[in-house]
């Protein structure tokens, strides 16, 4: 399935994306908003972190329903562990964006990204938001993706079209991540928007298809936000028969297609990262086995330093597999770095270990590892740590 | 009590530390050596890792007597992931320190650290440890623990003595780290050597007691080694007697005392450490989740940049916890950086955090979570991640 990366329209949506000054830099992009003409079947999935952002709690409250008109996401301020205050403030915010809209506030799902442990300012918030109502457009995907940026190098977006149940289908979506990710259930903010007609049920059991192979596949840094929020919303606009059979499958097929494309652009622009890779772990004697190897791997800040270095550090990779509880033999394990095998027979292919550096050179490339125990796969979608990653996390409070 | 970090003697015992040619650099000491005057008893404890490295596999199976006369330990090679030819270069290692001290290999435990997938040459080391038995000498601790010295940037010892039994006696020991260190069993190498008199098990007993507030409570980056061994030996040159009651207790509390000591001088002399941080988890459930919470915290990148930035930066401190699984409850968790309270009643103590940030300009400071929720508690050792672990582990292959 073909997934594009530009901004796309989804009919029945508009997007926008202002700035309200929430945000320190002035005229940064700080407030997204994305409205339905009515009231659209949607579903979502929430941080697993047991400190949540107040926005989550108000979404996870408003989501129950199965229905949504509008998202309004801010950067800048994460209004998370900010206590009742922040759940007022919340409230509040979806009330403005309501007002803003002439629709319910049940029906207003807030967002918050940012630094945590602060409020915004509720003024600004709604002179904000009054002024991205009047600026929905169609073409606004791009904006409302901007405005969700933190540390994020670039606008994050991913799109596909289909045909099913008679009609033609648009699906798009927009991410912001980039630090704090390794999601256990969601990651960072990510809204996925189609014209199709679907139940809320249809959307959450596709949305609960996509998570393992997209945002859920996925780590910069091994830390679980306390605001992550993925959720989809579905206009009909399409007008497409009700999904049944070949149909559902092709649309579940195109969710996880446009999950698993914003989820790699989320790795790709991890914080100070230069090298995206993906870390697949095979023959593993269980799933949960293949899973926690993989991530052991992916997580591992010595491999991730040699990833940066382009150093084909086989004794590093090995030596987070052999601690990540999965069940292994040094003597039968075969790992290739870029397609080129370096370690197999309990012993390093020394020989090889130039070409492997070579593969490393580029700005993607594969570790896999075949335990050669069983059936089970996993893989993990990892980046590389850099200089920029401490001066990102440490310069700044982010 | 107090234990002192500089070099000691340990009666019955000897060591030396030569430059082999195992490590690249020129003259570099790269082969340690401790010699008992005769066979001694010995315990040890080792990495849990399933990739072990082929001297971890040859000092499990001597240790298993209870007894030895010797440790032979090399750096700027691992021998690890080196099938059969690394068990058969650890056992030759083994028969050639025998030859040179005069004793039976099967009373020579071997360690080796440095790169992982590679072999060493066994002229140079039998050469090496030639040289290192003829250097012997009741005053070498210092050159020993430079001989095993890898990333370090300095020999790491630690002694204290004490009456017990009738006698004086002293217990020294000297380690090395600084990569690759969350044990779960023991940590990197670590050597502690005793007159006083004490059976194997009485050693392990004491060994075990030790390790869950000492090698089992740091962590540098969250990776654990494939080499990772700790030998506790006891000359009885002291002449004590057996111990029993309170002798034994002070026993024990001493060989705590210096594995403590030892563990803190790892972490203080991590890669590219600046900060020597105590997480301290108190009020937890179980001790499970007070442990869980002080690791997650303890290896959470993002709090780990902030340490090195000297940023106040509670929400990530909350994120890592709330992610690691323990119970916990937003509005009930108080949190203090250097005994300043940063965080009560689900929210942020603004108004401190300048307080806070003055405090984490020193090179030691305690960061102390308490849950509310129950008695247990639990306390990692950590460092901050700053540029330079980057520079260590991107720059060159270790």
């Amino acid at each position: 399935m073909k997934v594009e990366l530009a901004p796309a329209r989804v009919r029945g949506f508009r997007f926008a994306g202002v700035s309200a000054g929430i945000k320190t830099q002035a005229g940064a992009k700080d407030l997204g908003l994305i409205a339905a003409e009515q009231p659209c079947p949607a579903a979502a999935v929430f941080s697993a972190n047991k400190v949540k952002a107040a926005p989550v709690y108000a979404t996870i409250d408003r989501i129950r329903a199965g229905r949504l008109q509008a998202i309004v996401a801010n950067s800048g301020c994460a209004n998370s562990f900010t206590g009742k205050p922040g759940l007022k403030l919340a409230e509040d915010s979806c009330a403005a964006a309501a007002r803003a809209l002439g629709c319910s506030p049940q029906l207003v799902a807030p967002s918050s990204t940012g630094v945590i442990g602060h409020l915004f300012d509720l003024a600004k918030f709604s002179a904000g938001v009054r002024a991205a109502a009047a600026a929905l457009s169609e073409d606004g995907l791009e904006d409302f993706a901007r405005a969700i940026m933190t540390t994020d190098t670039r606008p994050k977006m991913a799109s596909t079209t289909l045909r099913l149940g008679g009609a033609h289908i648009t699906i798009a979506g927009a991410v912001k991540g980039v630090g704090m990710i390794s999601p256990h259930m969601a990651t960072m903010l990510g809204y996925i928007m189609t014209d199709a007609a679907a139940s809320a049920a249809e959307l959450r059991a596709a949305l609960k298809l996509a998570l393992p192979k997209s945002f859920n596949a996925i780590t910069v840094d091994g830390d679980m936000s306390t605001n992550d929020t993925v959720i989809v919303m579905a206009s009909g606009a399409a007008g497409n028969r009700p999904l049944r059979g070949r149909d559902r499958d092709a649309f579940n097929g195109a969710i996880a297609a446009v999950s698993a494309a914003l989820a790699r652009e989320l790795v790709r622009d991890g914080e100070g990262a230069t090298k995206l890779v993906t870390v697949e772990v095979r023959g593993a004697r269980t799933a949960a086995d293949a899973e926690r190897c993989a991530r052991q791997i992916a997580n591992s800040p010595l491999v991730k330093t040699a990833f940066f270095g382009c150093d084909p550090n086989v004794g590093r990779i090995l030596m987070a597999a052999g601690s990540s509880g999965a069940a292994l033999q040094s003597d039968k394990l075969v790992l290739a770095i870029g397609g080129v095998k370096v370690a197999a027979r309990g012993a390093l292919l020394t020989a090889a270990l130039g070409a492997a550096q070579e593969k490393m050179r580029a700005r993607e490339f594969t570790v896999t590892l075949d335990l050669r125990l069983g059936a089970a796969r996993a893989t993990i979608l990892t980046c590389d740590l850099s200089y920029d990653y401490v001066r990102i996390n440490a310069e700044y409070t982010t």
